[in-house]
């Protein structure tokens, strides 16, 4: 493998001095970007898409060929697991995810095996190594999975929900057997990110994205225990680095100090916190991912610069930031705005970093 | 007007000994009851059944005839507000409530008066004075409003909304625009609160639904600030007793500091707090509201006891906790499950405040 280039995102999840604070978006490879759009008209169904090592390589590397981003990531959906186990992903249009075959009983969960991620899931491994490939030591490439939690929610529910009163049916009745199925599904999870990194994947994120449904009891019980589990399970060195490990649960900004102790590298947050405070709470255990509201990018470049300021001001002197928005980036921003950003990010860090 | 036969709503909100845990359920005059689904099929549509104050009235005291519930709510929608300043309030049909008329400009801005709320509210009013005669002093009577951020936030998108581009995008870009719409805003609830109060509400309820979709900053600067404001200029003693007042942020777990601050009695909290932190936090500056997950009543009637078990275990001894769901009661809750929660609350909290 060749060199990095440009390494200072992996530099920025472990601590280490930059010259700039990194930045990247979630969901840089999307709907926002025109030359997203046509590729995925060319592909079919957004599944078509993921499942085209070709075509996610491609929509992966389209912000990278606009913007001076500080890392790649895979493009692919969090839901491939639980297709992979059997349950029929498909989108209906205007819906979101939905499953043929949701997981309600005892047998349902017992017939999930833990799929092979060079069988079943060798769409994604190909896709990984594809990107890895035609990235030429540019930046890292993040691979992905979404939470043991987050996964069963869809499973249980057969698609997104309001209410999850399936999912927390479970909890609530049946802890017995949603331990069971977290418990898969964090084999499969630690499986599947481990074959991502051998693939080529230099860092890693795992996307809780409704831990923040939780009470804080069952959080600790039903979401962080079982990330937890992955990050014990992971492969942390890959080409001679170390390969950070982040954890991002949306709505979880009461819980860092414990996710901050899994055993994870950083912790992505959304930008219901100060970074101030995020850092003060976690010390010098993790670096943070994050935090601009994904709203701002609506608003002039001049407002956008303004926002960074805030936020740079707000983590403060030295590394362990990286720059990203505490959500993905809304489908009707305009992409100069994105640029606006990005540059900003570089362009007003560097004192931070002297 | 007579004494009050139960008070200990009351009394919690300010801190002061009770028998046992008051209790009640935000949106407790709702669909999951089958005698409101019948009254609001006489009544036609939503807004008719909350501009009739004889029918407000007849479904606010249901919940009151099937369960020892500790206070009655008035019934009604944060959005009478604006609908009152001429924006043409509907409800299309499974989407939520919908403005004719949204607010996007300085003009519009400008246009809004301050309702008076014996004039265009006073249908409000007729009801507020409706059931605290039909109450005969059983249990107080609460009455509420959206806060100025929340109401702004339907009034600029023009309805219910998933990104908040239109409003955020005038609070980043015309912050100015902003703060003149959430003070004429602040003005209309004073007013409005302090009519229900003069009807005879014994209690009120802030709801901020959507302060937790903004940054600590823009938080402090754009809800709670106006929250405050109106708490300075609430009536804060009717009939010889105190008037409590409580604040409610979805999501706003991280600023409860901020939020006990503004010199309201109590805060309501979500069920993503433990009640012990919440407690340590405020100390003794504020009672507590909350917080069970609406969606432990979908569970045995057992699995809830023993999560009434765990909240008040949480809270801990003394007074200053009134119990209540997180969020709204689910439309698809079991009667006899929410009739199980409330029985469990007063039977296992005595021992709490021996």
């Amino acid at each position: 493998m060749e060199a990095l280039e440009n390494d200072r995102f992996l530099r920025a999840l472990l601590r280490e001095p930059v010259d700039v604070t990194p930045v990247w978006m979630m969901r840089q490879a999307g709907r926002y970007l025109p030359e997203y759009r046509a590729t995925r008209a060319r592909a079919g169904s957004f599944m078509d898409l993921c499942k085209s090592p070709e075509l996610a390589c491609e929509v992966t590397l389209q912000p990278l060929e606009r913007f001076p981003l500080d890392a790649a990531i895979l493009f692919s959906d969090i839901l491939t697991i639980p297709d992979a186990m059997g349950l029929g992903l498909y989108f209906a249009e205007g819906e979101g995810p939905r499953f043929e075959h949701p997981v309600r009983s005892a047998a349902d969960i017992d017939r999930l095996g833990v799929p092979d991620p060079e069988q079943e899931l060798k769409y994604v491994m190909d896709a990984v190594r594809t990107i890895r490939h035609e990235l030429h030591g540019r930046v890292p490439l993040i691979g992905f999975s979404g939470s043991p939690w987050t996964l069963s929610t869809y499973m249980v529910e057969g698609g997104s929900s309001k209410e999850y009163s399936n999912v927390k049916g479970m909890l609530f009745e049946r802890p017995d057997l949603m331990h069971k199925l977290l418990d898969t599904l964090a084999r499969s999870v630690t499986g599947y990110l481990n074959a991502q990194i051998a693939a080529g994947a230099q860092a890693v994120m795992i996307f809780d994205t409704w831990g923040g449904i939780l009470t804080p009891r069952d959080y600790r019980e039903f979401s962080l225990r079982y990330m937890e589990q992955i990050v014990a399970g992971l492969t942390r060195e890959a080409d001679g680095r170390r390969v950070p490990v982040v954890l991002f649960t949306k709505g979880g900004g009461g819980w860092l100090e414990a996710m901050a102790d899994t055993g994870c590298d950083a912790l992505g947050v959304d930008w219901t916190l100060d970074l101030a405070d995020a850092r003060r709470r976690v010390g010098d255990r993790v670096a943070l991912q994050g935090n601009m509201d994904p709203t701002v990018l609506y608003a002039s470049p001049e407002r956008i610069r303004q926002e960074v300021v805030t936020i740079l001001e707000s983590y403060g002197k030295g590394s362990g930031h990286v720059f990203n928005l505490g959500h993905g980036i809304h489908q009707h921003v305009d992409p100069e705005h994105a640029a606006a950003f990005i540059e900003a990010v570089h362009e007003l860090s560097a004192p931070w970093h002297q």
